[in-house]
């Protein structure tokens, strides 16, 4: 005799067996090193989402004629980055293996390496489109290699030259802005998203890694995230560009950063929540 | 001997029988389903639109040039929403009895309902400008015909087709959605106020009530509201929709679903207060 | 293959058939006067329950020890007070008919009427303990039989003189004062609990409801209510007076009136949980 | 034709002529040296007083049963102190003069020295009991003799040795402390209000004038002022304090220094109302 | 052995004497007429100026090529606007003396007094381009000459005709935007940036004050300020109008008006900082 | 030519080699499982500790008859908890070398660790007085050694047995409660501070570490750290324990777990200033 249990992101109630997406969150921020919290992201976004329409008018499609599944969170030790990397890519793994999209909410930057990490396993031809203020192409941060600065070059190093397309940039480091300067290892779009249609259309038919580090929006929209970078794109543009998508094949997608003790009035969970829900209509 | 009295609505300082326009609040939100709170629109306004002047740099026109009543607020019975309806309809008979338009600060968008039927007994040609993020064109609400959510909708069933026009929604179920698509029942724009000027063009001379549920703007710029909804019309853009209304005969409006409580930095009410000079600006 | 999921309140993992006590949530507030948000609790309380260990070291009792299950929420409907009483009390009904102890996190308190109306059924010799700042022992609210401030009225309405003993009031009419003044109608101890082990020592044997508004506490440890009431008992006081459950046959409870919204330490919510914590490990 | 006006403290509807009382608001707090914004109290302690009873449970009188008129507020110039002080007094001239007694809501405590100096003019033998964290016996605050940390020694300077009796006082420089060591000066009692009840029957038949600085309370209760001071006074115990006033012959009174931007969640406000509320039940 | 101290603006480190710029602040907010709180915009300007990085990607300039010294803050006395003007003033003296620029950060709008009187004894043909919501052209404000309603109209009475230069303007009274209509005593753009390209060109070789007050940027990415004008211009648009400083000899800065509290998600503060920085490396 | 700088804690400004106390941060707070951001502690503390007075009347003492030197922050790496406790306890090495008493404002309470291993080598029968709402007593939190839930187990690693004194603990496992109960290892009174002049007595002339998390305190009083416990110690208790301190031979000191981002209202940071203050005077 059960009631209504809201603790399901709306609209994604297909059970694992079944499901073509699987939804799951990864609560780690255990290297912000300027506000934490992304770590309640997961829950705060499965609430909020009941105030969302299960229907998109932007892409005329609805989530209940889908089949995703929310699996839940991976359960993450404060202060063991390596344990909870392992442990998301242990469980991408699983999901990848059974042919299915894994479809995470972050946590911090650094968790799309799990993901990565188990995408590239099976989609050796992987290619990435990151959308964020920062470029997270630091070597390393403070001496540690493993860090949300730092993501994006872990990757990199994976992955190699030519995979790895970054939109909307707006901070970093001369060095970074250096590295990407040649074009050569990634391709740098600052500031804005213009350009991606053009990018998007040359990765038909390849794998694509979607991750979306939420702080590439405006902080007039997005203010509840780790490190509010004034200048970025309006909510329209990211929907938008998320209509590129839908041409892709798309193995897998991350939204990191959304810090809801930062976001008094809850517009930027309802922000990640909308977006969560446009991605998922573009995954298939 | 009476001190300064911030209480009304700045330069609103007619006394009811000089008044062209009354203005009144009604502090209802007994059926929101989200986040309720917009019960403390009307005093919040009142108190925050100190830090207005009540010149106008975008009509040229000034508050005290007009003679206007701020009444103060229906006494509205939680839990009681027929009561409440009531109690706005009766006072609108006066009001628009009197010759006089009313102009109502919400609560919720049902109580636009009291206001309606109220106009349409004396204007039964009124025509309705719908300013909103949501369709509101619900037959009903979990099973509840008075709601937030159906308010347009039971508007619709005194007025019938082609009487309603509405801008800016972006959300709604399938089903709203496709009641509205054929245009025969209402006009729906989506998402902007894009045609707007033909369509007030072409009521010039006829009875129009305005309805503005100000979470049409975009939550960067109005988050205090119950259902925020990203994706929104700029302050500007609302700002030039006004102008829209100067040469029409406006026998009535309202501004709904402000939640002071959801607006910490105050910015919301003070774009609610801006609005309500520019509306009142617009009226006469 | 499931994650965890921690959308259940913290220990609480029984199944329905093995239970002996049943939480729920009845997330409804639509007739709150003065500040609303209740409807946000079960789900607020749940999430941040996971900062609470199992282990009680005031009763040295564990909720891993209990068969406790979480059922979920009654779904309630806003702007319709009597379809969700009634939701309750069936809800309640099947409970209490399977033997099982319903406890209830609200919304507002109205919604104990609901579960007063089931439990009565079953034992019709139905004692309370009501803890509150307030007497709730209205003959109407502004014409309305059916509200927050009438609640315990029309429990005694249903169970006349005797019945009721009321903790820790600090607020009311004068009306509602005389009422309880002679002691013939209800018991009533103002400001604190004085005196509560003597009614609970009274009470042994006898089925009894315990009724929790949390706005008995002081709003110093409690801010997160509809209608904070300086002057209340601390949270030690009231850890004190559960201590009195525990030789009583509890047939069914409620904490209600938080309202997270007004929260934004989160101690308040940290304060229900607890108390829930421990009004669970006095039920058995 | 008016509806509901919320914009008098609540049970304060006598008019002028007919009042004993005279309630106003002195919104100015241009000398605060930390956190600002007392000048918004008298506004939020109206709106919120609805939140509250006209009954009292404690002295078991009703506001309803008295004459008290709510003037609205003085004007104040920011940025001109000595203008602000004059028009307070200039005001309280009047009141005094008419036999009523003038009850202040500040505004930061500087403005007590407007209503003092009206009421030794027809009071010569004015006592006065202090309420406050703060010694406020500075001879000057960074060369400034008017200042809300200089107000009392302003008032001593009027009054001189033996007029004044503080409680509650927790903070200050060594030199302040030294001023009133000796006991010749002014009476000080430190931390808490024991005492006060022998000093209250010394004072039988005596003019007397109530200045409460609300940051006595500690700030558990009351964080919402400009300097919190923690290790303050309980809400029970300021209430207990106001029952010592009823015998006396309070010719003034005012509460100052809430600051409701810093009191989100509203428990300040209504900490400040109900004291409102207490201190005219006691004024006579 | 000193340790990592981050209470100097970022990149700002280099000592008195081999700097070329003086970074400091005039925390005095006590005119303020609706909000106050610009008194502690220094402070967290410092504090999260830890959150940039150093390196600009919009001028491609780094802070650490520069010689920067932030002198800490002017000591302001509450209560005395004219000392405080005047401690600015000695300040600027003896920074503009040694040939060095001053770029003070507010404090509300009339430190720029101060700063302004300094700057003209230099520089008798100094211009001014001021950004800002509000006129600030007022003869008075309730009487006061010195206001930051009055500032500019104060800092006219020093130039004379067709030295100040205002955008952004969308707010004040009729007869301020009268004074400035003829364009014969000020230039004034209203609401946007529009022809600042041009003045900038016409003022290439002159001594240049720039003052921004930040409420010219939209409230939907600066809401802490004190009086928030929604329809302001973008952060975007401001950064533009910083390109078009570069050409110029600015002999003096200022950014004025953060009013931290009321920027509970940190995004104002940002916002400050990062303006702080580009006006730094569009300085030299 | 310096102006004002508030960016040491209030009358903290001795040099390094003439001082005997030196203070310092360590922002660190990688381990914290529910909500982190004590890493801002240390900055806002000294940015408010410019509300207090230096004198305290509770002591009688005043901060400026010392010789502190304020140090600055140990510039921690996140993600890199090895890291930060070998730079925390590399500083107190050379602090306590130079026979001064390092007094630590965390971050999370593992920076205890660091402290105290420093302080062991020098003084290898040192003491703990442990101020606690939680144990901290597990041998692992979810598999790792290093953790503010384990810290105090780790110091019990170094120590052994009877070394450790534990106060006011309300929170933990069945098994940490266990581990306590007999006595043997650790003396751990629960609830409150009830006992400490009798164990203060018996540690005269001994070398002590105060080590204080500040949620013992009530969250009433102290809503800002990561896991508020309700049923805390009241301010006053811990001003009064902090009196038992005057006799021992301190010789380090830290008070941890100060969240300022969950501190709204400025109080716990007003609370954490003061008590600063306090164990400050009551080293030397």
């Amino acid at each position: 005799m059960e009631l209504f249990n809201q603790y399901r992101f709306i609209g994604c109630d297909a059970d694992y067996e079944s499901s073509e997406i699987v939804l799951f969150g990864a609560p780690f921020d255990g290297t912000s090193s300027y506000r934490a919290g992304s770590r309640f992201a997961p829950s705060k976004i499965r609430m909020d989402s009941y105030g969302l329409e299960t229907y998109s008018p932007y892409s005329e499609r609805d989530l209940t004629d889908y089949a995703i599944h929310d699996a839940g969170d991976i359960e993450c030790t404060f202060g063991n980055k390596v344990t909870v990397l392992n442990d998301i890519e242990t469980f991408c793994d699983q999901v990848v293996g059974a042919g299915k999209v894994p479809v995470m909410i972050g946590g911090e930057h650094l968790v799309t390496l799990g993901l990565a990490k188990a995408l590239v396993k099976k989609y050796p031809d992987l290619h990435v489109l990151h959308f964020d203020a920062h470029t997270d192409l630091r070597e390393d941060y403070m001496g540690e290699p493993l860090s949300h600065a730092t993501v994006i070059r872990r990757i990199y190093d994976i992955l190699g030259d030519g995979r790895i397309f970054q939109f909307g940039i707006r901070s970093g480091t001369r060095v970074e802005f250096d590295f990407a300067a040649s074009g050569e290892h990634v391709f740098m779009r600052r500031f804005d998203t213009v350009g991606l249609d053009k990018i998007a259309a040359s990765l038909v038919g390849k794998p694509v890694l979607i991750t979306i580090d939420l702080d590439i929006l405006d902080p007039s929209i997005f203010p509840g995230t780790g490190t509010p970078e004034p200048g970025g794109i309006s909510f329209k543009e990211m929907l938008e560009a998320i209509q590129n998508f839908i041409p892709l094949n798309i193995v897998g997608a991350d939204l990191v950063e959304l810090s809801p003790d930062y976001d008094p009035t809850g517009v930027s969970t309802a922000v990640a929540s909308k977006l969560i829900r446009e991605v998922l209509l573009s995954v298939k």
